[in-house]
């Protein structure tokens, strides 16, 4: 016999997709939409879809966007020449919020693991090279997180980019071992981006 | 400066009116989302419409379900004559779980909490009432949850029904105080209901 009606089983199912939602915590959301107003769950349900129809990447820096060069690309007081290398558009935010940085980005959508298969062409590198390699860029700054991966993907970045006239820089030590830069308190950031030293 | 585009501006938003998601989890969760095939948030979008599209109250036992009568309630070789009073559907799943219980259920749909403006004309407590009247009920166990509420309502359901022919149970202690009885471990709400006592 069928307790669980499909329909919530099914909604059960899809929500345990998402990180950090296993199956109690899936069964006890999807019981508590039910409980709610079916507009409450349409609402969600549109902006669900909306996500994916209305945001696209920037396809200068590869940050997630409505409009294409995205917001910051496109602001003309930031200053083009230096950008800030990050693993994910969430950094992205975390550093915006700091109000301490004032140049552009390159989101790299990943970070390099040879064990799961991500290469250099798997995530947004040989973009940034593209856009070193045109010479308008004074300074890349390396904010990739301090994990194994992140550290690889730093270290793959400053050989790449080592021989091209670009200061490379990391973001200074602050941000504790192992702690996904996205997860930094905004002060932290902040001064790390402050006293941000030579990558070589 | 608009740094986190609108459509994901709004998913957060949407994702913060489900319970325990505050702002940090609900733009982790959205980021996530974005990240992955648009066919994925597509997919739980769907559900979510189809979960009010497909499920009602049960007519009888008022349960959320896909048919009505329930498959609870139609089920021919459960004993109809047994009601067990529970708060929500969900605390029904968790005693179906136990495949200790063979009678029918009452979901009341909340407890009485009269500073929140609920009397028992706001949950289910009329109707089973009602069930009980027509005569063919024979005990019911009161389930609620052992929290003030939850106490309070199984004080007026005594209360209510102690004139009328039924004999009146409520689970075992072995639950813990203050524990949600959705939260219980099978093992525990298993002795709980075999162990059940009179409410009077
Ligand atoms: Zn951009
Ligand atoms: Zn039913």
């Amino acid at each position: 016999m069928q307790v669980i009606p499909p329909a919530l089983e099914k909604l059960i199912e899809n929500l345990t997709l998402l990180p950090g939602i296993g199956k109690k915590t899936a069964t006890r959301l999807a019981m508590n939409i039910l409980r709610r107003p079916p507009s409450q769950a349409r609402e969600l349900a549109r902006s669900l879809v909306d996500l994916h129809d209305s945001i696209q990447l920037c396809s200068c820096c590869f940050t997630f966007s409505e409009s294409d060069p995205c917001d910051i690309c496109a602001e003309p007081r930031r200053h083009a020449d230096i950008i800030c290398v990050v693993e994910q558009s969430a950094d992205l935010l975390a550093i915006e919020k700091t109000a301490t940085f004032r140049g552009h980005y390159h989101v790299l959508h990943g970070v390099l693991s040879p064990m799961d298969g991500i290469g250099p062409d798997e995530i947004k590198i040989r973009e940034l090279l593209a856009r070193v390699a045109n010479g308008t860029i004074s300074e890349v700054i390396i904010a990739t997180s301090s994990t194994v991966p992140g550290e690889a993907t730093a270290n793959y970045l400053t050989d790449s980019l080592k021989d091209r006239p670009v200061k490379l820089t990391r973001l200074a030590c602050g941000i504790p071992m192992g702690m996904d830069i996205k997860y930094a308190d905004k002060y932290t950031l902040a001064k790390a981006i402050e006293s941000r030293s030579t990558a070589l």
